[in-house]
C-alpha cells in the first residue's frame, strides 16, 4: 500500500490506499469519477460510453430485439481460460446468439468489494474489453457500486446484452419435433471442472482450461437459407447439458435420446469428474452449442460447424424421439439406458 | 424452519429449509426453476418473461434507444418509503426518462445471499413488480444467482432499462447556456437521510421517508413543443444535488448559481443532517428532477411541473451564469457565497 494523499512527516501512516478499491469509490464523487476513468474507460473506451450519460443512446432498426441479462458471481474470478470479465461477455453474447439474435450492445454493472486490489480489477476489465472487442460489440454504459469488506467476494458483475433478431434464424425451445437431430459443437464439462480445480487448488495430471468462448461466429454460420432447419439451440451452461436438454424436451413435448459414445469429454475432465464424483452431463459449459436440426439438413449444419475452430469437434450426439416425451434418456457405451433428469440442486455452486 | 424433504422418524432434524434461500436455488436445476416460479413469476408475470428464454424478444421502432444499467446495493434493503425492489425500478426508469427517453423494458439480475428469508424476498419482488406496473413497464427477462452466507448482504439487484428516444425532448448535459434557469422539482435529501436513519436506528422527531418515486409522469409533461426549451435534466441521486450540478456545469462550461433560499429541505431532514454533520446538498435524492430551461419558457415549465403531485413543490432554484465557469456557487440565505465542489469520497455509502 502507498499513500495517495500527501502525508506529512508527522503522519508516517498512509491515510488511504491508492492501489485498492475503497468505499469512497462508490460515492458518486471525485473518487468515483477517477475510478471510472482510470480503471474502466482506459480499457472499454468508445464514443458512446465516453459520453458518460446516465444512459447510452444508440441506434436500432425497426424490428425485434433480444434482451438478455446475466449476473456473474464465479469464484475464483480468475481461472485457467478466462476471468469473470470475459466470462460475463461470452455468457451474455451467447444467450443472445443462441436465440438467433446478432448481439449489438452490452452494459456492465459492477459490485466491487472494498479492498479489491486494482491490479486484479484491471486484469478483469481488460479481459472484458478484449472479449467485447473480439465480438465487435461495445460496452455502451455501466455502473459501479462498492460494498464493505466481506459484503461481496472480490467482485460481481452483471452484463445485459441487446441484439437484433435475424428473421432467417429463429430457434425456439418448443419447436423440436421427433426425428430432429441433436448436434453438439464440442467437448463437455470443461468450464465447470476448470473452476472447480482452480477453486479447490486441485492438481490434475493436465491443467483443465475453461471453454469460455464467444459462440457468435459459430451461430453466424447457421444464418440465411439453412437457418430455417435449426429448430432449437442452447448453450448448456449452469446445470450442464442435462438441464439444457431437459428444458427443450419439456418445452417441445418430445423425448431426447443422447448417445454417450458421441459425447466428447477430454480425459483430464473425465478423470477430475470421476475423482470428485461428478456427472459431466451436469457440469457447466461456456463455449458449447447444442442444436436440434431438421434431419434433412443435419449433415450440412454439421459441416458448417466443423469449418470453424470452435466447432471442429462438432458431432451428432442424439435425436428427438416420439418415445418417452419430456424425458432425456442416455444410451450408454455399454448399451444400457438411463434417464437423465434435472438435478434438484447444485453439483457446483458459483460456476458462473 | 420446516423440512421440505420428507424426513423419516429416524431423522428429526430438517434436512433443508423451505423458507429461506439455499445455495441449490442458484444451480440451474429444479430448485432454480421452483424459485423462479414461486418467488419471481408470481409477482412479475407477463408473457415475455413467462416464455423463460435465455433472452427476451420484444419489438422496437426504428430510431434511437436509450440503455441504462444500475446495480443496487442499498442497506437496509427495506426502508421507510420503499425497498431495494422499487428503488431499482425507479432508479433505472428515472435515468432513462431524464435522458428524454420513454422507458419500455426492464431486466432484473438478482444476487441472493444464502439464508435470505423468503418473506423478505417476496416483499422486495412484490414491491419491484408494483413499481414496474405503475410505470407501465414490464420486467421482460431476469437472472438469479445465489452466493454463500456472508458473500452478499441479503440481496443485490441490477436493473437495466431500455427506452425509446423522443425527438421532442433531448436534454444534454453540455447544452446549458448562461441565462438558463434551474428548476428543482421537490424537497432535497430525503432518500439519503431515510436510509441513514433506518440503518443506524436513529429516532428523529418525525420519521423520514425516502422520496423514491418514478419521475416518468413528470418528464412526460415536458414533451412536445415545450421540450426544446429543456436544455439539461438530471436526477440528483448518489452525490446529491451538488454532484449533479457540478457535472452539468463542467459538461456545459457554465457557472451555476444556486439560491439556498429557494431550496426546500424538510425540517426533520434538515435536523437529521445537522445532527450528523451532513450537507444536504450532497445527500442522495431518488424522486427529484433538476432541469435547466431556456429563460423564456421557465414559467411555463414550472407551471407544468407544479400541476403534478410529484412537482407540487417545484421552484426556480438558480441559473446558469457566465461567471465562474465550471463552478457551482451557493448564494446563502445570509447573503454570503460559497463554492459547492464535488466531494472526493462519500458522505454516505450504500445509499442506492
Amino acid at each position: 500500500m502507498t499513500a495517495s494523499l500527501a502525508a506529512g512527516p508527522s503522519c508516517p501512516v498512509p491515510l488511504v490506499s491508492n492501489d485498492r478499491v475503497q468505499l469512497g469509490h462508490g460515492s458518486g464523487g471525485k473518487m468515483s469519477a477517477a475510478l471510472l476513468r482510470d480503471r474502466f474507460l482506459v480499457h472499454l473506451d468508445n464514443p458512446v460510453l465516453a459520453a458518460l450519460g446516465d444512459a447510452a443512446v444508440v441506434p436500432v432498426e425497426a424490428g425485434e430485439i433480444a434482451i438478455s441479462t446475466d449476473t456473474f458471481v464465479v469464484s475464483p474470478i480468475e481461472f485457467p481460460g478466462g476471468t469473470i470479465g470475459s466470462l460475463a461477455v461470452h455468457g451474455t453474447l451467447n444467450d443472445l446468439a443462441l436465440m438467433g439474435a446478432r448481439p449489438r450492445y452490452l452494459t456492465a454493472g459492477f459490485i466491487l468489494e472494498e479492498g479489491l486490489p486494482f491490479d486484479i480489477l484491471d486484469r478483469v476489465v481488460a479481459d472484458m474489453a478484449r472479449a467485447a472487442r473480439a465480438a465487435n460489440v461495445a460496452v455502451v454504459t455501466g455502473d459501479t457500486k462498492v460494498v464493505e469488506r466481506g459484503k461481496a467476494d472480490g467482485l460481481y458483475v452483471n452484463t445485459t446484452g441487446i441484439g437484433v433478431l435475424d428473421p432467417t434464424l429463429k430457434p425456439l425451445p418448443d419447436a423440436v419435433r421427433p426425428g430432429d437431430v441433436l448436434i453438439v459443437s464440442g467437448p463437455l464439462a470443461q468450464h465447470g471442472m476448470a473452476i472447480m480445480a482452480a477453486r479447490e487448488g486441485l492438481a490434475f495430471e493436465a491443467e483443465i482450461t475453461s471453454d469460455s468462448a464467444c459462440l457468435v461466429p459459430l451461430v453466424d454460420l447457421l444464418r440465411g437459407e439453412i437457418g430455417a432447419s435449426v429448430r432449437a439451440m442452447r448453450d448448456p451452461t449452469r446445470g450442464g447439458m442435462a438441464s439444457a436438454l431437459n428444458e427443450i424436451a419439456s418445452a417441445s413435448g418430445v423425448g431426447v435420446r443422447l448417445d454417450e459414445a458421441a459425447l466428447l469429454i477430454p480425459d483430464p475432465v473425465a478423470a477430475a469428474c470421476e475423482m470428485l464424483g461428478l456427472d459431466p452431463l451436469y457440469v457447466a459449459n461456456e463455449g458449447v452449442l447444442a442444436a436440434f436440426v431438421s434431419p434433412g439438413r443435419a449433415a450440412d449444419v454439421l459441416a458448417r460447424l466443423r469449418s470453424h475452430p470452435l466447432g471442429a469437434n462438432a458431432r451428432i450426439a442424439g435425436a428427438a424421439v416420439g418415445d418417452h416425451p419430456r424425458m432425456v434418456v442416455l444410451h450408454t457405451k455399454l448399451g444400457s439406458r438411463r434417464v437423465v433428469d434435472m438435478l434438484p440442486g447444485d453439483q457446483l455452486p458459483r460456476i458462473c
